[in-house]
């Protein structure tokens, strides 16, 4: 089976909007081992939309068109399928109905162009879109399926997750229930994660179920995405549980969190769950992470503020820092007392080190200390060497931190 | 003339990568004034990549390959090129060297493999790539023309703007000359903008040198970007400094800055030119404006530090605020005098509001309030309403008042 993906608008190719629709699709159809090996980006013109399908299906067996599904005449997915199918647009009732119906819930006037969301090419099937007013479409054709869906991202991922991808595995002779799970990991190698699961991708080998795959993540880690395939959900759900178990097991705390967790988010819910408060005391930061932090839903319940003292009279004056090296345990540790007691928290957290561009008090670019100051008056600190730019070396710093409190708030017993 | 864009790369098909590339080099395209009607993205598989290119060459004049220059066995654009025409890859002596140079001067071992990127198809040039180690490729065969260009966006992006372009528009018999300047605005919507400028487009229809291009940039404003064309750079640029003139006096101070200018970097050096430092009180936004300003090169010479104020206590505590409620012009002000006095700094700005999801004192949600403690014993407070969720309001707020600083740091005699 392979499925290839086109995606249609020409603020793509003005560059006018990067399309991030085809790399998700890709990720997608990869996971479940179906082959891709060709995007395709085309303007609004239905001509060339159709000679693009042409083309395209004369290799593969599939086709997902992204886009182009909008109420206005620039809209021509539709027009072009019904095109390369030969047959005409054939306005579907319950379709209108339904669109009509969306734009009432929201208390608003519906134009009459988007009633052109409700055409199908003959022959053709709707497919559900229960987030937007554009259906999806899904038409077979001389042995060929063609699957059209928004081009708005999170409309397009819920479609293709939950109706494509299903249908696509169901045409291949699979199983069709799909499910996945990224298991979130900071703080090693993409070689050294690999090694430490290669016996379970090697188990899963003759099966080819669950796969499991390493998805980088930048500065925020590397993901270890295991997905599942059953003849139903609850037979894929219960082997993706069983290998998130095992991976688990090798795993130990590099995993900070699952699918839409953050290290921020950990945070805040092992704090929340001591009933404890947090301060923040940021010098080479400048205020990244409490503005990581803010932005969990329910930081509110936790998070206290941060004295951001990123000139060195500011540590002197505003937080009692007495050692004379504003980049050293001792003066982190300071940092972090006087964050705890000013902005009366049980936890305080804080950061120092050396950005760049320069050197600083004869610490070289990269020296970072951390410190934490926890109930009962316990204070720990940590000096670490990062790599990277300015840019890299703040945001290395945040996240760094935050897995330092992650770590130790996990260690303790509740 | 017809140019595609050609992307190759396996990572890119799986996800791991999102293509940028196509998009800047369609904006840059467009900017020209030549037509991009198809992006494709290709594999690491020489021979999907040679027949890419014969079916884009039906219809194109001129393709742009991007990717596939590295040095390992993967990378095989050069590969794809010399069979395309028909010749075989040579290896070119000078690239050698000066690629055993490069690595000579970072101080590192240079893998034999990377003199594969020294290979070129016989009777094509090489494009030198001053900052990195693979050299484009320009390749005229049969009327048409191919230019490999590395995958890396920044190299990518240097050897596209300063030799792919010109050589394009020698081709297409224009003044083969390009300089372009991006005017960056706040503060208005891209209709306003468009109105304003009118008389300048339509100035500008009959000779269609300079252009004049609206690039969205999402909350972080509009750019009217300029790019004008001539026989010689000097020419060129005499066309843009007329045209920027003319929009700039239109434009007035809705333009904060140009090119790389950011609304910090601007706020950085108004402060600078007159010798004052800054601090800020956040509640709301949680650190970001700090966090901005820190990114700022030589933000150390002027800001010294904020404090997040994000519970209530803190801001009753901390900074002294006795307003009963904290999302009003009177706790704003009270925010920003705290903070100029404990941070010691010439100026401070404050900006305390509601994201949500709840509304906060009776206050709705997107409602915030910003203050300036200026010199003198100047403060001035406003009141506005936001729009969006939490995470918009809270970079819609950090921009706001980084542009309210700015606009009242121009409009003081220095």
């Amino acid at each position: 089976m392979r499925c290839e993906v086109l995606a249609i608008g020409t603020e793509l190719l003005l560059g006018q909007i990067v399309d991030t629709n085809s790399a998700w699709i890709g990720e997608r159809l990869a996971e479940i081992g179906i082959d891709s090996y060709e995007h395709r980006a085309i303007g609004d013109n239905q001509a060339r939309i159709v000679a693009a399908m042409h083309e395209m299906f004369q290799r593969c067996d599939a086709l997902i068109i992204c886009g182009g599904l909008g109420p206005t005449q620039d809209d021509l997915t539709r027009d072009a399928i019904a095109e390369w199918i030969g047959v005409k647009l054939v306005r579907h009732d319950d379709l209108a109905e339904q669109i009509a119906a969306m734009f009432k819930v929201r208390l608003r006037d519906m134009p009459q162009n988007n009633l052109r969301q409700a055409d199908v090419p003959q022959g053709a099937e709707a497919i559900p879109n229960p987030i937007g007013t554009a259906p999806g479409l899904r038409c077979e054709h001389g042995g060929k399926v063609v699957y059209a869906v928004p081009g708005v991202p999170y409309e397009m991922q819920k479609m293709v997750a939950e109706q494509v991808l299903p249908d696509l595995l169901r045409r291949s002779g699979e199983r069709s229930a799909i499910v996945s799970r990224s298991l979130k990991t900071w703080g090693t190698s993409e070689s050294a994660l690999a090694e430490m699961v290669s016996h379970r991708v090697d188990a899963l080998v003759d099966t080819g179920n669950p796969t499991i795959a390493f998805l980088a993540r930048g500065i925020e880690g590397l993901v270890v995405r295991v997905t599942a395939k059953g003849s139903t959900i609850e037979e894929a759900e219960a082997l993706l549980t069983a290998e998130e178990t095992e991976l688990r097991k090798v795993l130990g705390n590099l995993v900070f969190g699952a699918d839409d967790e953050t290290l921020e988010s950990v945070v805040v819910s092992e704090l929340a769950r001591r009933g404890w408060t947090l301060g923040t005391a940021e010098s080479v930061t400048g205020g990244l992470i409490a503005s990581r932090i803010v932005n969990v839903a329910g930081a509110s319940e936790v998070f206290k503020g941060s004295i951001v003292s990123y000139a060195t009279e500011v540590k002197r004056d505003l937080l009692d820092v007495l050692s004379p090296l504003v980049v050293s345990c001792e003066a982190v540790e300071e940092m972090a007392i006087a964050a705890k007691r000013l902005l009366q928290t049980d936890v305080a957290i804080a950061v120092t080190g050396v950005a760049g561009p320069s050197e600083q008090d004869g610490q070289a670019i990269g020296t970072v200390c951390f410190a934490m100051a926890l109930p009962g008056g316990v204070v720990e600190s940590v000096q670490t060497r990062l790599p990277g730019d300015r840019e890299r070396i703040r945001q290395f710093a945040s996240i760094s931190l935050l897995n330092l409190l992650r770590l130790r708030l996990e260690a303790m017993p509740l």
